[in-house]
């Protein structure tokens, strides 16, 4: 079975995932578009053959031809628009945030839990990059004994141009790693904070950069995530879980050796793209696999809400400057685990 | 358009490439398959909604419905299906070898040209393999000045349990390094020697395991490959092109650095399968997009003539213990270039 | 000029520093011994022509055949012997910690500033390692711009099998961290805390491991170092410093790389001997060289009463959980700089 | 005991091993000084207190208050000096070559079996450095079962500006690496053949650089050496044994990892000073310590001659193109193994 899907959202991620669904994954085909900005959806409709354009991203979930809606979208419409699919009975891939603030994301939750069955899938692409994947099994397989800590950064080369806030830094950055270590330790993050080193004098007013991001497990486990917007060398993200018997971390991705005046050496990826380009694609082969199958596999909806409301909760320990605990509901039964 | 693929030889390998036309790469779809052992192939088809049995290759060339061909089957037979296909007017991907020995090969080569176009891909699989793209990537690009060597490695954990021969350390190992060099430095082979270092005990009876192969590029490239059949701990195929002004090598592949007991490393992969994976996936994307466009890009039949026509000399340095010139015929125009 | 070394403390450190300056450092020769141990001392200056055996300390120093003091005695002994050195006006090296608590030391800085000249240097060895060195010298060089955050990991194998306390995981391994990054940043740490992860079950009762303290330098570079006593796999000390350009990190130090049983790596130190033997080696033939020139240019007696304080603070912020701010008086100019 | 030493040649190595054992070695004085330039040595001389001047080398030899003697002149000259330091029973430390020709080598040979004792070391520093140690004592460990194989590269920044020839590539520079390989696998070499690889642009006219020099152990290892004096990025020393059981390299010897602009790597060493310091270092340490021991142990005069032989056989190979056998007279028992 081909999945037919949707796209509701045609700006740079959603004309991406269009390409990627195109020309890269198997099992699925674009049929439908819409977008706020109608005439580059249409324009993007015009240039695929076989795609309709849609008014609005209603009439795009009510399209019988559509098996499944992919929201890419401004955050902001998000829970507008999974929840018509949820209330349609569509599978729904919904790019992060699921829906800000954390109390949208709950009324997602309850939504897809009133119909008995997930039809929610977060875009947490970390989780299908091959490095981490390898660093989850080798810890699974307890190559590192027992978790105790872990070490991480997450370096951009520059900030956009653009208003990006320290709250950015959390929200858009450090986002990455509240999901990742949900899902690699499979347990939830209880108490967060974060300090404040010297700022960078390549940041734009306003924006204090570098962060250090504390997370600190149910089960004691530290995390500390250096976020670090306008690193200016690469995009360069590592991690290193330390063990009661050895330590598990990403290994650098360069393909080639250069030595070359003085120097032996690799490359730093220049992006996220060039980083994270095998984990996106992963990502959409499992989902329209999944939804072939009738199913919906990959991180949903409660990871969306529980990454929202850490989110929220360290935004106030940035503002404040204190260890803020953090007021997670007890996951419901039908999420039986961090979803994986 | 989705390519409809008809494939002769359903074995290991043939199922391993359905499986990746039919889950892993986009663009194309098998719709027939046919084998030496018609039951094997009726049961594969049997399990795949839609794929017709043929009783031979001839008639899976024949049906209309198939618009290429993939040729996995025996070594002996591809020269049979390869210009059955090119008669019929159709694209068709060959294993490796081509047609061996280099005369059969030629025999495609003169059919092929004989139609005016370029239809028949090799699977010379290496030239799709990120690592190596990178490396070519930065010698076109100058980062080590003009080639003047290279050093490879080419390591297998273990031969297989039947009658592998030191012929086979050549034309089954070391021809993915003659083709590889080729496609590198864009010349041909001049020149050909075999070095017998001291022989593993771990090789069967009759087996001189390791071999190192020198081959002479036209250039005056000294590359010598050692290729080790036995080599025990894993899968390891090592690169350095040696330039004017600098090195260049292919990385490590491992995901994860594990520290414990007293070291620090990463993992080596297991097989062929594991380092390859990538480009085999890569490969059949590349050649199913190509085929869909109406044209065949990668590795052809010349270089399947010149791979066969390099590793005749190579057996025969390897017998004698002499230095050999490769007698190359100048390429036809048709094949303006090594194929990329 | 060979400089006659006078020993305080013939115990393990204190034996390993006069084979130090018997066998493998120029310009130095041990005459004279003393330990609170006499027999023990005198079973050493038996086995050592040459060497003369004193019943105490202070007998030592007046020796007149004594040029320079070495104090490798119990820790609660140092002040007065160096103290009584410096009266004596004879060049005095001193074992960390110069003299616990902070304001013993600072009785120590004050003797040495009425002297008008430095004689004092603290066994702070870490400066003399290549890696620190090579560390210290491509950040002058700018080669990562301005320095922003330094992630630190000290991680021992095992905890020693007597009484060792959590206090001890600052004052005896953090403190090798404190010292160096007032060196590394020439400046001083203007705030602690320290926080716990979760406990490795290997550590014993009472004993809280790992530990991560925080230094705040004054400029506000932001250090983490990681503390784990019983790390289990070796001897693993790693350093990175993160600049607005680039970042810096100590390299590996195995000698050889292994390729074994699907594995690539090299060898962790097993143990401080082996990490740090050449930057004890490099700081004697340092400090000889020094006190043959009639000078002491080696940490000194600032830099031993500012780790001492430090140290203090990191064990109130360890018992608080708080964040604390410390004390540090205005440095004398006598101290100009950090003493390099 | 201090090794008293006379030093006959204070060119530039000669004023480099003086300022060694004067600065970094412990155990040894230099106390006499000679040279062919006597204005040369007469200034050194002045420079340095207590260190005699002398006319020639045959009166340093005499001198009673030389212990051991140091030869670091011309290699011409190097014959006579070590046979009048054997005639008067005097240790000698001779710098590579021995004495070149290979014959002259074996007269040296002879005069020191007639004292009936080893009283000559010869320079081939590589086997004090710590890196081919690791390598050795990890293969000697069986960590790589049986060696069968070994890739060497030996790579210079550039050839020094006046006439650098073909021949001495191999006499100058691969010489160091044939006596590596004796000493490494503990067995003598059989075969020699050289390789011409395409010429670098950047060498002198009549040089022909890279060069491939192969040498075939007496067990059958097989040891490829590139040989590459303008090789322009730095120098470069690498180093691999393969085994049944694996494989066994030099690590990189960069003390720091920089990430900046795009790259991730770490410093190759600019020259020979840079990379083998450590190893001429360690190198003296042992000789003084031996030679105040009464002893010699490092490579000896059997060594030299050897090493000698074998690379007069490489320049025939060289220049015929041809694989020589080498002519290698049985080891007398005196030199009972490769002296270690």
């Amino acid at each position: 079975m081909t999945v037919r899907v949707g796209v509701i959202g045609t700006g740079v991620i959603g004309q991406d995932h269009i390409r990627r669904i195109t020309e890269v994954t198997p099992g699925g085909r674009v049929v439908a578009v819409t977008d706020v900005d109608i005439s580059r959806a249409g324009q993007l409709a015009a240039g695929l053959p076989g795609v309709r354009l849609h008014r609005t991203g209603q009439d795009l979930i009510a399209d019988s031809d559509v098996d499944a809606v992919l929201v890419t979208s401004w955050g902001a419409t998000h829970e507008e628009y999974v929840l018509a699919a949820i209330a349609a009975g569509k599978r729904v891939f919904c790019e992060r945030p699921l829906a800000p603030p954390a109390d949208a994301a709950m009324r997602i939750v309850d939504a897809e839990m009133a119909t008995g069955q997930r039809l929610v899938q977060v875009g947490f692409m970390r989780r299908y990059d091959p490095g981490y994947n390898a660093l989850k099994d080798a810890l699974d397989a307890g190559q590192a004994g027992a978790p105790l800590l872990m070490h991480c950064a997450h370096r951009n080369p520059s900030a956009p141009p653009y208003g990006f806030t320290t709250d950015m830094i959390i929200s858009d950055s450090a986002v990455h790693e509240i999901d990742l270590v949900r899902w690699l330790f499979d347990e939830e993050i209880a108490v967060t904070s974060v300090l404040r080193p010297r700022r960078t004098s390549k940041a734009g007013e306003g924006l204090h950069d570098p962060l250090v991001v504390l997370l600190e497990m149910a089960s004691g486990i530290l995390v500390d995530v250096e976020v670090f917007i306008n690193a200016g060398y690469g995009y360069d993200v590592r991690a290193e879980v330390v063990g009661e018997a050895g330590t598990l971390a990403l290994a650098d991705t360069g393909e080639v050796t250069v030595t070359q005046q003085g120097r032996r050496g690799s490359r730093v990826p220049a992006n996220w793209r060039e980083r994270f380009g095998r984990a996106f694609d992963a990502e959409f082969t499992d989902w329209l696999r999944a939804v072939a199958a009738g199913t919906t596999t990959g991180p949903g909806s409660w990871d969306g809400y529980a990454a929202a409301l850490v989110t929220d909760h360290c935004l106030q320990a940035q503002s404040t400057g204190s260890r803020v605990a953090v007021a997670m509901p007890e996951r419901p039964d039908f999420y039986a685990k961090v979803q994986e």
